[in-house]
């Protein structure tokens, strides 16, 4: 099973109705979400957000650390000047630490996974508003970034679609 | 200038049309997409996804190299089999090269940025098509996933809404 066809399927559909592109690269409304992959985060939604408003950047748990490349490029390639970061109840990364996620990993794929997955930092976290607000003090204090950003903390409640302000 | 206020107030918008939370952590449909933070770029709306179909992966030109821990994660912890892989034609990062993107860090944001720009990559591409199979590539052979997953890579026009596969 794949789910291909009916993906190409909607995008022949949204091509056919698309008209003319006339956004440009730059967020129209100059911000850049850094949210979680979680299938239940639906940034537009939850934000009433229009295509063009705001980059969206995306990894598991929304983790700080692994985003700096693409944030500084957000910040000096498409000119955005504010940070949210939506983090989430539920998280996947708050349930399995990152040991158990290499266990899992060694125990499915094998010996070379173990050894790759041995090497690698899953940013697993115990205390979710403390690793909020400890990812948003590193944005706060990363060099790459511009010290004047405006940078807010957030954790999207996914049982009662509720935001939470932490930072 | 902050968007911060009417981002909040949309939240509590969604949050009192929302009900109950139903959707469990694992993607109804079982994959995950990859793309760029690009604004222009609405997965939800070219491929008429609904929230809980999908993990959503995105970075600065939706690269795979920084993407293997959020997919492993994703299909590890949250059973995903299947990756689209969607890059975008006006990219950024084909725009810019990674020595411009570093030059521009230095001159915008002195010395210290000088030193943490030249020691990371910024993942620049120029060939579009050879990119995005190259990242297809990188997924095929990285030993943190399964083996028998399905992996796709489409191009997204920006100007035609069109989605073209190359992978």
């Amino acid at each position: 099973m794949t789910v291909l066809p009916d993906l190409l399927a909607a995008a022949e559909r949204h091509a056919a109705r698309f008209g003319a592109g006339t956004l440009q690269r730059p967020p129209t409304r100059g911000f850049v979400i850094l949210t979680c992959l979680d299938a239940r985060i639906d940034p537009d939604m939850i934000f009433s957000l229009a295509p063009g408003d705001a980059n969206v950047i995306r990894n598991a748990g929304g983790r700080a650390s692994e985003a700096i490349r693409s944030l500084a490029i957000s910040q000096e390639l498409l000119g955005t000047r504010e940070i949210v970061v939506l983090h989430h109840t539920d998280c996947g990364l708050h349930a399995f630490s990152t040991d158990e996620i290499r266990e899992r990993l060694a125990a499915n794929l094998g010996p070379e996974a173990a050894v790759a997955a041995d090497a690698m930092d899953f940013l697993s976290f115990t205390d979710s508003d403390q690793n909020l607000r400890d990812d948003v003090a590193l944005l706060r204090s990363s060099p790459l970034l511009r010290p004047e950003t405006l940078i807010a903390g957030l954790i999207y409640d996914v049982a009662t679609g509720r935001v939470r302000r932490v930072e």
